[in-house]
């Protein structure tokens, strides 16, 4: 289950979801979602998948290729409401120590505020055609 | 401009919007749109769209296919706080008229409500493995 942590905005979650995923922690990954039973996590490709067993899973799996990632965020629109935010970005993953770059990935994260402090409730990844970045403010590297 | 129909639930604005995809009604699918200067909509393999007029003018182009659309929609999971709503949906869309049909679609929708009631801030859509709809129930038609 989630650990104690709290997160005392949505800007805090989503910096340690990006932390989470840059150095493959899983312990910190499962930190940041709430316990809502609906928590819906979408991969680029991947199936819907809902609820913390199926998610922990998923990103057990991908950590476990021992890639380590490296995240490029372009900056964030933002709708908030006082009991939650939501954040799209456009997003370039690379593979540390190569040339790889994933095609920009549209992301939708939804964060919800509730007794516990900030937590996410969706991370919906999809790739979007690369003159999207063009589009966009040039991304930065998030640390 | 968004139009002043009011709707009363998240509820309300997810069916005007699937009626107005299915009717190819562009000033109907741009009533149910906030008017925060930052909503977002991300077409299956499309870009990420930012602000109402190109968010307008995809809808537009996709009706002006002449193509009439059918939207048949897996049940929704979804997060609410006092000002907001996440539904998430596995959704298939078919052609009229004709045996074509999408991949299934893994959809996240954001409503949030304002002095104006529920409208949508986010469409995010994108292209899923056919075997996502086996792990869900089954889809049902939308009218």
């Amino acid at each position: 289950m989630p650990g104690k942590r709290i997160f005392a905005s949505a800007q805090d979650v989503e910096a340690a979801f990006y932390e989470a995923l840059e150095k493959a922690d899983i312990e910190l990954m499962m930190t940041i979602w709430s316990e809502d039973d609906e928590i819906v996590c979408v991969h680029p490709g991947g199936s819907r998948l809902v609820g913390y067993p199926p998610i922990r899973e998923a990103w057990r799996r991908i950590f476990d290729t021992g890639r380590r990632l490296q995240v490029h965020l372009a900056p964030v629109t933002a709708v908030s409401t006082p009991f939650s935010t939501v954040h799209s970005l456009i997003v370039q993953v690379s593979i540390s120590g190569t040339s790889d770059v994933s095609a920009p990935l549209a992301v939708t994260n939804v964060y919800v505020r509730g007794a516990m402090g900030w937590r996410m409730v969706v991370h919906h990844a999809s790739a979007v055609p690369p003159e999207a970045l063009s589009t966009e403010t040039a991304p930065k590297i998030l640390h």
